[in-house]
């Protein structure tokens, strides 16, 4: 069985401060077993790794870059109320909005980025359901923002 | 603690008939102690409040009246299930699409308007995880559509 | 009480192989007693039925067609996990975005076909809370890109 606090330290990765929201609500709601996150945007200490849609001023593996950017930033979050992620049981379910260029069609391939790395991360918990969507514009011109729901213990 | 039918009453807010929905489908379900809501568009006696994208048509102050009439929209279908809102015990998730121009960038602000009132009405209970979606267009050329999900007793 | 099984024969809609995932993610995650479905395309045989904008280059018959094939291809992977479709208790959300012309505001009428086909299928179990959204584009170039929620016993 995977640990997923281990297999971040092995992989490197520290998790950043849990990033603040954009508006007047909270990153993080729990209800029974299930956690719902705000939209997670690929943003490193308050700031957006880079702006614009896939297919025009942002390439693909650079999206890629942010949608796993913005899948760290939901686990800082998980963390900081969870006190460690080994609590996490399940991801459920990713929905992945892309910045697109209109004739921009691999959002999927976007958004493998952060699956992957979910499963990296928690082995067979971190396999989820997920959906891929286009959309012309994101807050702060973000090229990607995910959702995400976990069940906890 | 906040009871959200005075509050209503104290802010001289009178929640309309609950609107019909556009199509074959139910306004709400509710599961286990979860309500999930269809898309709740800005209509008043069932008319949209305007139409087109901020940015073009709509201004960021025309958008956060109806985003507010959104979520106006949304407690009177939850209290023709409910019967009072006091059954309310968490405001979830919100999630608002927002028919953007596409260098409209200002999704989050418009969103504050919705929960802004939903924290006025309920308190630390109105207190969600939200996200924030730009899109090109929306149902009926409407500016603003919001999903949301209620814990309920 | 309407048993989905014997309506599918009835109306002679055989359900095909549970279509493949486009990723690294899953087609259906279960937590207590929902199930949320990864986005469903229109897929036959692995290839989508057509390809553009609702509005553009697909009329609103043929997205109709498509919500409907997206919510067969829902069925099938819900067929493939539960063994029968009698466990089916509630159609509780569909998602539906709708690749659209900017100029496209009928979303609701494409996604009443699949609405109704839950309709009619399931009866009172299939009537379940909706959004629908206009999107620029979507994976592939698909039309139209559905997500589900069931509670199942």
């Amino acid at each position: 069985m995977i640990m997923p606090e281990e297999r971040l330290k092995q992989l490197g990765i520290e998790l950043p401060a849990a990033p603040k929201p954009l508006g007047s609500y909270i990153p993080l709601v729990r209800t029974g077993n299930l956690i719902f996150l705000s939209g997670m945007l690929p943003l490193v200490e308050g700031k957006l790794t880079r702006e614009g849609r896939v297919g025009e001023k942002v390439t693909i593996d650079e999206a890629r870059e942010d949608a796993k950017q913005s899948a760290i930033n939901a686990l800082s979050i998980l963390k900081s109320h969870l006190g460690s992620l080994n609590r996490v049981r399940k991801c459920i379910k990713i929905t992945g909005y892309i910045a697109s260029a209109s004739d921009f069609i691999g959002q999927p391939d976007v958004l493998n980025a952060a699956s992957d790395f979910m499963f990296e991360i928690f082995g067979e918990v971190g396999k989820h359901a997920r959906a891929a969507v286009g959309v012309n514009v994101l807050p702060l011109n973000s090229p990607v923002e995910l959702e995400f729901i976990f069940e906890v213990s």
